[in-house]
């Protein structure tokens, strides 16, 4: 049964799961726990099958923004498994995108483990090399930061295929095994651990034919993770520079024009982000030939206002701030995860500046 | 007679003047000299009058950004025109808005004179008094920085009448006269000179009721200036990149890496601006409550968009680009003045700042 | 007994430290302890006695860059005892001065416990009230931050008697109760706990008479502490860049060039910082008027480079960088404390800003 | 007769001169004419040989701070002037040198003419070949921005002579012509012409044997140029803010605390940039080995300090600083032409990085 939920209502539904999240965000970033709480609410919502149900790539992204005001991390894993589930459509077999839609909506969990160790950025260009076997492939090897990938129940893998990147979607069998890796400075709710895949049957009846031409999920959505950062460390300084008052005269910090300069500057920033990356989903939405540049440039834009707007909201909390009685400095921890997330700067500049001096063929519009 | 054009056709008319101004750009900056032929094109062309014929904002805006590519100087100047017609409907008295719309359409060029000397960027609070006569008030005083003031036919002005800031719309007539002040770094074509009012007529039956709610069209339109102008360098750049060849290797400057990025880090700064200044012209044809915030951080953005866009064009240029044989150093002399117009980036924070702190009642959403 | 150690040979030894110290770094990091093995080589080395013994401010400043390149926390602390023996001659009586002086000899540890939770920045300017008793005053009250404060012997403390700041050098004794707050996002190791005094005794013979014209050791060695972070970070990044390679052509990250320019950058801002503390050193060692004022502004600039630094280096490793299992990402989270710790830059620039506009008397030549 | 002034008189001497220079240079700045009556001055001056006397690499360099300060072309073309005289030592024939130092005494002027059109920053790597004749090479060619060169009576200038660079002291003669290209952005006093040789000689009795373990003049002035530009503009920027007061409070600017922190931050970027510079002119007197890096960075970092402060400086000043009528555009010019002058940021960062990440053989220390 698909969901009738306007727009407005997935955004009021988000910000009822965002008040959950909040609650235990600082409890998992503490104790690097995933946010189960928020994953089963998530099955029980329509938000988790909106995308399949046609949301539209805006309303879909502004969700996301809203998830990782409450916990960045949750909204992580999220994404990971909503960008998972918007290639169900490239399985080769009409039977199979069947039933793994069935899967998705009985709460079967999804994570995305394209990333090798030694790859880097380069997640749609696997190195590792599998076998031919009956029935498809299988390969031994290791797929990293796979986010939430100790819940799912399937994962999106890739390896080379008789000299060719093959995509696939894999049960998560017993044949694959968490390495506990994920000790990292922020995002630790995401619990984005190390997978070895010991001689794992790739099954060619679960082989993605990937559509360049369709919308990257994961793509779209990552600038808003950044989005919802920026407005949760926003939120926090304008709260705090209306309570903290400060000696001798005691005036609210917000009195002084330095914190109310600081403030309009987070507000542009943020704002600058918000337009790109609207702009972004709105041209994902009308699959306009610049969306993909566009998407990029709003990760870049959007990774950068949060960091520089939750360092700014973590110089005006002082010394106070920099404790985790305060979730500021998660803010700020959270935040600095974006660049290192496919693509980063330097891959996305790279490939932006060869496109628009004609290097790689027509340049964007 | 009311113009039927369509939105793609009015970008298409402003890119027909703007190659006419492109050709004429270097000798206005070189000699001070007004566009007269831009002038004269305009008032021949659907553009001029399509603000008052219904065109949306965000056309409105695309049509400066486009001008401003050809000739940023014409476009500020046709803006200040621009947003005084815009006024007309200010005007209390409805035959005089009928008469002054019909100028308007007879290609009366109106100027914006509401500076004053030491009045810094508060162009909306009059400090010079007027003095009560018959039919009116009578000002002497001076209004600097009326861009293509010398050609108007009309002024908008202001003083300070019984106490109150009062607005009129006045004949330049021979109690008007310019005193010239403008050998300015950049935006040389406005001529924006200093005017001298000596005992001038303002009439009550010219007066403005200024309605707070309504755009205005320059806060709407000055972001666009800047946007013209990181288009014409980013462009500049583009070309420079290809077409020139280093030694040893005879390579072209695009196939250097730091080139790539620095064209793409252009691109960025660019989309972002323009995101948000699309979204700061649909919020005002929406006529959101955020609309005149969006505005102020599009120009902050936009300003400083170009600028950095100007001055990375500039170094790819190197020693070559310092010279006026180049359009490009123009360009960067050209944006310099953004940050200049009012609001200034100081108003605009010490504004913003307060309203989202709440210390100016109620903040933006 | 005086120790003769060359300025080489102090450098030599703190280097010998540093390796040490970057040894448990991470560890003590992870379990939020104190590098109480660092403690102990330190008060069975010569530099503990350093500046007691006349070494430079020069020299100071570059054994602290030194260690905090191997454990930042540990420098802060050792700088924290550092700059309250430096006050020990500010005893106002002679025998207690003596005395100190001997226990400090001896491996006493000095903590610096002015900071009160609402004071923020203004550490010299006490807001609690202490009551006249018998040979002095008694104190209720809490001090926060006391890096390294558990371990302390003694206590720099203030607070106001008769309505005037006074400054003592007290003993930690049992009215002294540390409680557990420190779980900050970075410098873990410091421990800098929040003291409270329950009627401690602030004796007349341990009254400190603070000249301002003396310079202050905290102040000096600030900016020397970003320094050695960046140091040590900019060093992971020349590592890393040397030893990782990229597919596809398995090439090192060295010789990409946007790598090239970033590992450029991070020299540049490393030597400005550098040299800017230098200068700010040397001048303290001369005693020059502007020297306070070059403090104040080699800790921006140095807190700066580091966070910039790091964090460059930190997009280097990408997302590898992210986890503990390197030390990069705890060398921003320490990088972060900089701007944190007094003075803020809102403080620094606010008082700067002031002079050198001539609102607080003659501004530095 | 050599000088025996001490450094503090040299900068005495430097700040008469600043004075004279700053009276004519909005004048040489409209008019792209050269400061002749500098010439004259420094021509009877003893700065005009303190060089070649034996002064300090750190006292020239604050002597060419000084003289920026009043006019950044004159010190430009001075610093050409004083750049080729260092080489005089270089020239293989000893009667040679002995000649030309005794013209340099008596006031000749020397130019450096080693830049080609085409070759961007390579300057030390000459493109056009001379051909052999008998007692040298003749060449035909043409050199690009040589400052001053037109009042000059000597030119350093380079040619590919059998395959290998050559460089040469030559006369200025007849078959040397100067093409009128120099309508720049800034630093219009320099009258920085293309000259066209036309089958000049470059006699072997002139040849240079560059040393290039010997400092190069022109690598340690170009920093104190920008230095001296940031100084004139932050002068600028706090006589403003003291002087100019603001409606409705009539408030001088320089109680705004924006203004402040503006102020603020000018002069830690200006202590920043010129602590680098002392350290690398100092590090120069000493001949160590990491001075001509340190060189490279003084350079950028002064030239993005004088671009930041005089653009801070002018939105200080507003809308009548963009008018020629104040200096502070004029140093906004003069300080873009920073970052054009060889070494660019560019090739600066291309051979730093190189350097250090062990590229280029042996990093610096």
């Amino acid at each position: 049964m698909r969901t009738t939920m306007t727009d407005a209502d997935l955004l009021k539904e988000a910000e009822r799961l965002q008040v959950l999240l909040a609650e235990q965000a600082a409890k998992h970033d503490r104790e690097t726990t995933f946010p189960e709480e928020g994953k089963t609410a998530m099955n029980h919502s329509p938000l988790n099958t909106a995308l399949l149900d046609g949301a539209s790539w805006l309303t879909f992204g502004q969700v996301i923004s809203i998830l990782a005001r409450g916990d960045a991390s949750f909204a992580t894993a999220w994404l990971m498994h909503q960008g998972s589930a918007a290639m169900l459509r490239a399985l080769v077999d009409p039977a199979q995108a069947s039933f793994m839609e069935a899967e998705f909506r009985r709460g079967a969990w999804f994570g995305n483990a394209l990333g090798e160790p030694t790859s880097g950025n380069q997640f749609l260009m696997p190195l590792q090399q599998a076998r031919r076997v009956e029935g498809g492939w299988r390969l031994s090897g290791s797929k990293r930061f796979v986010s939430g990938g100790e819940g799912a129940k399937y994962l999106i893998t890739s390896a080379v295929c008789d000299g060719q990147p093959g995509f696939f979607l894999i049960d998560k069998d017993d044949s694959v095994r968490a390495e506990e890796i994920w000790d990292p400075m922020g995002m630790r709710a995401t619990r984005s651990q190390l997978l070895h895949l010991q001689d794992t049957l790739l099954p060619e009846s679960r082989r993605l034919r990937l559509d360049p031409t369709q919308p990257n999920a994961i793509a779209v959505g990552l600038p808003w993770i950044s989005i919802g950062i920026a407005e949760a460390a926003m939120g926090f300084a304008i709260g705090y520079a209306k309570e903290r008052r400060l000696p001798p005269e005691n005036k609210p910090l917000a009195e002084l024009q330095w914190v109310q300069f600081s403030v309009a500057d987070m507000s542009t920033r943020l704002e600058a982000a918000r337009s790109l990356a609207i702009r972004s989903a709105t041209t994902t939405d009308q699959r306009t030939p610049d969306s993909p540049f566009l998407q990029m440039q709003a990760k870049m834009v959007a990774n950068d206002a949060a960091i520089a707007i939750a360092t700014a909201a973590l110089e005006l909390a002082g010394g106070s701030g920099y404790l985790k009685s305060r979730p500021i400095e998660r803010y700020v921890r959270d935040a600095m995860s974006g660049p290192l997330m496919a693509w980063s700067p330097a891959v996305t500049r790279d490939l932006l500046g060869k496109a628009i001096l004609g290097l790689l063929g027509p340049p964007p519009a």
